[in-house]
């Protein structure tokens, strides 16, 4: 089901999330939405700038590890200049505690030079979180590197799904954290290949309870907090995939960057992140295939991080009322704050560019899979566990959830479009359920 | 769908629940199932004894406020004697620590004599948790009393419930829990008019943390444990109605009792409880219909009871990171310890046998209303809604599937069969979703 015009219409969200005249949002590739288009204010002075629909399917897809090659956005439609080396920047999407309020930053006259760093931005889903301006003034800090990183994998990510599938479009949702800072989330949902598809950044800062910043540090350092807050920096990218075929396995990523400050002026910095797939049923070629994408992602920068991360992966997803994981694992990682910040940024850089050829062969192998309705009946039953652990479990999802503000929608975006329970329900022996649930009760090496 | 053999049959969670040499579970009533019986040693003594199916669809519905006048169960073939006066007992669902285990209580020769207590027993969807022997020998004891009205409410429920239905069976499965005590689930899955129907009991004790037990007490008394345990007993009954059609609401029930007794020998004792209605639609007449019912039954014992149990409801079952109610409300309390346990067990029996007045016609009134599948797909929003609420909030849930060696699949049972999440769905202005929205953020007084 494409969205529809009536019923986002009626939501008094969208229009306060874009800023804009129109309550209408955009969608991206224009698809069956092609008309749609809201005006938005870009800064505060040039109001009223349309923001159309440059990104046609043909353009998507333009794939792994770079993104050149697609058409310039249609917000940024003037000219640009000035230089900037560095890339990429950081969120934690779950720490969206956004309220939808106009946004209001001062970036006027920055569409009026062509730059390196807009050139870049032009293929993103939306402008940066940060205004343009700001990013420039601070060109080498890790913050505006990792920004740009996270919106360029978003912007391949999106593509690459909206390409494969062909169907629905994705909506873009801009927001603004009332406290600083804010987001774009990503959504496809009810196309032709995919139930659900969700890609968020988030680009947050303020000040954070001593408590709170506890609950982003699994190793927990002590932290010296003024009159018990924090001042705080973060910003990640998240997403979660949900195929319709059952043979198309669910897809989850996230990476993230943080910095805080405590009271004597002390600066700490990590990343955090991962990847992991969960299937309906157990293709060891498609494992394979995950596992040793991201083997070779990690061995670029050090032969002991992927053991290591994919234990910390099995660790991490695990369903614990049920005594079973997710899904077949993939990366996870926290607090990671050595050997440098420039190191582990190009980590971070190796993994989000091996989001697409991970996950997107899978789908593409698997999504035109004939199936039987007991194996979308199954689907559904995993769906729910899917959903389980999601809200009982995943750190980011409570934490986001209980944070007062919190952008809801952004959160729960990870869920299924559906979901199934059944009482008592157990696959019989030696059949293709019991098979993966073996997997899911014993995690296994898929790569050496 | 009914429950298929082939399915069950591949599952050592059955055989091990029921105790036999059968993995098929029983039926209840019997329809497409009435073949199905399971061997269960009734007892060290008279083991191997058959448990048919006796249950036929006409003899359900025996209805409101009394056990009388159904068939006798088959499990209570002999003859029975002596007296019972009182009736009724507690059990708490979500405590279920459960574990598999044979059932090996000393009953031997309780069906040698025909008594009253056995006569109200037969009624029962299964012989109650604790011995025949045990419950004649503490007649007059609360935890009798509670014990044998969660039963009655079960059986009354289920008859009510499965008469309506006419289609799918309910499965009794009966388990044990290792550290003392069991209960007996009853689900429904899949019929004609109900989508998931879940009735259990549970009747548990053993020593408890003192953690664990502040978790039951919403008032958190100071309690002496020994060596940090408390011994505890605990019993309820829980149940959670999905009906098929969005015009028919869904309903909680949940009644419970509790005793502790602390590291000085003092015993404190509390009943707890309450039922709420969870409408896809407004229907202003049911509503009042269902409040009516229920303080009708609170108004014998106080008139102060209703308005302070409604609030108490309205105040619980909230969605914190929606800000809106999962339902209509009902009632709720907890901690209730006066003016006397005679008292509150009479004022909590009348609750009980509210459930059915309360609930059962207005399925009657909806069950065959027409409807779009725009409105059922309305109904699947507000069941994933629903999961969001025991999953992130709900007490219970949350402590039973924290608690080590708990029974997940009568815990669980309350979720929806199926639910589904949109990204951004709002419902447009004025229409029939918004109406229900705005009572679910704005709790009304059905009644005055």
């Amino acid at each position: 089901m494409a969205w529809s015009l009536g019923r986002l219409g009626g939501s008094r969200f969208w229009s306060m999330a874009l800023g804009c005249g129109s309550p209408r949002p955009r969608a991206w590739p224009p698809g069956p939405m092609a008309g749609r288009f809201c005006l938005t204010p870009l800064g505060g002075a040039g109001s009223g700038r349309t923001r159309g629909l440059g990104y046609g399917p043909g353009t998507a897809g333009a794939g792994v590890g770079g993104g050149g090659g697609a058409r310039r956005a249609p917000w940024l439609v003037a000219g640009l200049a000035a230089g900037l080396a560095g890339v990429a920047a950081a969120s934690l999407q779950h720490l969206a505690r956004a309220e939808m309020v106009p946004r209001t930053e001062g970036a006027s006259g920055v569409l009026g030079r062509a730059d390196e760093l807009a050139l870049r931005c032009s293929s993103f889903m939306a402008q940066p979180v940060t205004a343009l301006s700001e990013l420039r003034a601070r060109t080498g800090d890790m913050k505006t590197q990792m920004e740009l990183l996270i919106m360029e994998t978003q912007a391949q990510v999106c593509r690459a799904l909206a390409q494969l599938d062909g169907g629905a479009s994705f909506s873009v949702d801009r927001w603004e954290r009332k406290e600083g800072g804010g987001g774009i989330s990503c959504v496809l949902q009810d196309g032709h290949v995919f139930e659900k598809a969700g890609v968020s950044v988030s680009v947050v800062h303020g000040t954070l309870s001593e408590e709170a910043t506890k609950q982003m540090r699994s190793r927990g350092k002590v932290l010296k907090t003024k009159n018990g807050q924090l001042a705080f920096s973060a910003m990640g990218v998240s997403s979660v995939i949900h195929p319709k075929n059952p043979h198309a396995p669910t897809f989850h990523f996230n990476y993230r960057y943080f910095e805080i400050e405590d009271a004597d002026g002390n600066k700490q910095w990590w990343f955090g992140g991962g990847c992991d797939l969960t299937p309906t049923y157990l293709n060891q070629e498609d494992a394979v295939h995950f596992h040793k994408t991201l083997k070779d992602a990690c061995d670029q920068h050090d032969p002991s991080l992927y053991p290591k991360f994919k234990k910390w992966c099995d660790d991490y997803f695990v369903i614990k009322h049920r005594g079973e994981r997710r899904g077949i694992g993939g990366i996870f990682f926290d607090d990671l704050d050595s050997p440098s910040k420039e190191d582990v940024f190009h980590f971070v850089q190796s993994c989000a560019r091996a989001v697409v050829p991970s996950y997107i062969p899978l789908v593409k192998k698997h999504c035109n899979d004939p199936f039987t309705p007991q194996e979308k009946q199954w689907q559904q039953l995993r769906r729910g566990r899917y959903v389980e652990f999601n809200l009982l479990y995943d750190r980011g999802t409570k934490f986001g959830l209980f944070t007062p503000g919190s952008r809801i929608e952004s959160i729960l975006m990870s869920l299924p479009l559906t979901a199934r329970w059944e009482y008592m329900h157990a696959p019989s022996k030696n059949s293709k359920e019991a098979e993966i649930l073996e997997v899911l009760h014993h995690p296994k090496d898929w790569v050496h």
